[in-house]
């Protein structure tokens, strides 16, 4: 079984190549592979499928969507990512792992321009290469809940609720973002947010310049998370609107690339009316084989390693 | 550049074949090789080496050993196995790093014989592949140098300070493991361990078997230590001996195999006399190709990622 390891600013992505449609990945094995200790270790795998490989036709029917892009040409091939957590659970789109994605398709000529579109859970999303080597891509509509509320490490705390498809709270700071206690979960309102949320604390640098850092729910304090850099830089661009005031979409006046600081590196979040792209590096570290060996094993006695 | 990912009880490690000397390894690129994020993320690199090339001549010339091992046939190949911890500096031995080391030997038929002798800083070492799959490592002498003390969160122990070329101090436990809090250094007193020492917590849970919690001097608490499992058995095998009474070395009637149950799996230890062998699983994960545009590019504007 072939694999590529990459990376979108230190958010890390297994890629394995399944132009068969052939690998019938489990989140026993998903669970392995991002091992950090006992396997490859990764945030996640991004199975790499034809768009009309059955696996990615009834995963694009279960969501609803189209089974080609709204802008197919017909020549060049369409694929779909089956991005998985590290927990081996379904995941609709990751923001840096779509880039990794890209890159990876591109490194191998896979993709028949310089701009394609993918097939995600979440719904059809252009991705574009660019000059300096980075990959840009579309992440969706980000819709503005309104005031939302959280104590972390102690401090409460007042941001605003954004969904990017996942829920942020995305709370501006007042002083260093590292003087935030993001090490254990911000406590959340459940009224407010039924299904958890990604908590960012995001400081204003300069000039549509940020930096932030981020707890996601789930995975505790990362690197680096896509949709929580767009959700940051919309409350960084609405940080003079007063509560009564909020708009539900992210209005024109707003428009513009947001240069977002996250522990792992620099992403470029574009606000253009009601759209949102995600720009930065993408990397693929290696490319090689597992081990048969290992593949076939059964894993006993051991300790998560993650 | 190719490499292997493997690991032995989750003490894992990157082997990079270098059989024409001439990777020219610096510390930068071990510590990108090693971030979990940015990089392949491993424990340590094992650069697989001939004996007879010059950087493997000169390092076993350092260390005041014999060009050959005294068990040479002139038939079987010598290996140098080149070991560099995570964050780039060198180390004279690690125990379940010569497993992997010899387990990726054997694999790709580069040993001559299952049973071998592997050039370190430490000395020439032993191995010997197990009919079950694993891999058994000679681990020099342990030295017993008396009685030491630890806090280990807030308690105050006793335990055996021993050497394995490095400094241990072995900590019977009054109950369960788990209950000592090695989140964080243990403080030790400087008079007994001038260059600190990995601190380990055994429990003894039936007839040569123990379990084990291991704090590592500069990686903190870790899923396995080879060493640490020497000196955990030590201290196990001599538990009932007095203060007043302890040997400099084993002493025969302490020979036998304990088994050891670490964080990452189980180790064997075998005391034999004065020597020490370390036996246990050497897995090799995956083998691959490094990316040349990964390799070539200057790390830029991101934190540590392990």
């Amino acid at each position: 079984m072939r694999f590529a390891k990459g990376h979108g600013t230190q958010n890390d992505f297994i890629v394995l190549p399944d132009f068969d449609d052939a690998l019938g990945l489990t989140p026993e094995l998903v669970q392995r592979l991002c091992d950090r200790r006992a396997g490859i270790g990764a945030d996640g795998v991004l199975r790499v499928v034809p768009a009309d490989a059955p696996s990615a036709v009834s995963a694009l029917h279960d969501a609803g969507l189209a089974p080609v892009p709204p802008d197919a040409d017909g020549l060049s091939p369409e694929w779909f990512m089956d991005y998985r957590n590290s927990d081996g659970s379904l995941a609709e789109m990751c923001g840096n792992g779509i880039r990794v994605f890209a890159r990876y398709l591109l490194d191998h000529r896979l993709a028949g321009t310089l701009a394609f579109t993918v097939g995600t859970r979440a719904g059809w999303r252009k991705v574009r290469a660019e000059p300096d080597g980075s990959v840009t891509a579309e992440m969706g509509v980000p819709a503005i809940l309104g005031q939302g509320r959280a104590v972390i490490g102690g401090l409460s705390c007042t941001g605003l609720r954004i969904s990017l498809g996942n829920p942020h709270l995305a709370v501006l700071a007042d002083g260093p973002v590292e003087s935030y206690d993001l090490s254990a979960a911000p406590l959340l309102d459940p009224a407010e947010f039924p299904d958890g949320a990604n908590v960012e604390v995001v400081r204003l640098t300069g000039d549509r310049r940020a930096e932030m850092r981020v707890y996601e729910r789930g995975s505790g304090p990362t690197h680096s998370c896509g949709t929580g850099a767009v959700a940051a830089a919309v409350a960084a661009a609405l940080a003079g609107a007063s509560a009564g005031t909020l708009p539900a979409l992210v209005p024109d006046s707003a428009s513009g690339t947001w240069a977002m600081q996250v522990p792992g590196g620099k992403l470029d979040v574009t606000l253009v009316g009601t759209a949102a792209l995600l720009g930065g590096p993408a990397v693929i570290v290696a490319e090689g084989e597992l081990d048969p060996v290992w593949l076939s094993a059964v894993p006993a006695g051991s300790l998560p390693g993650r």
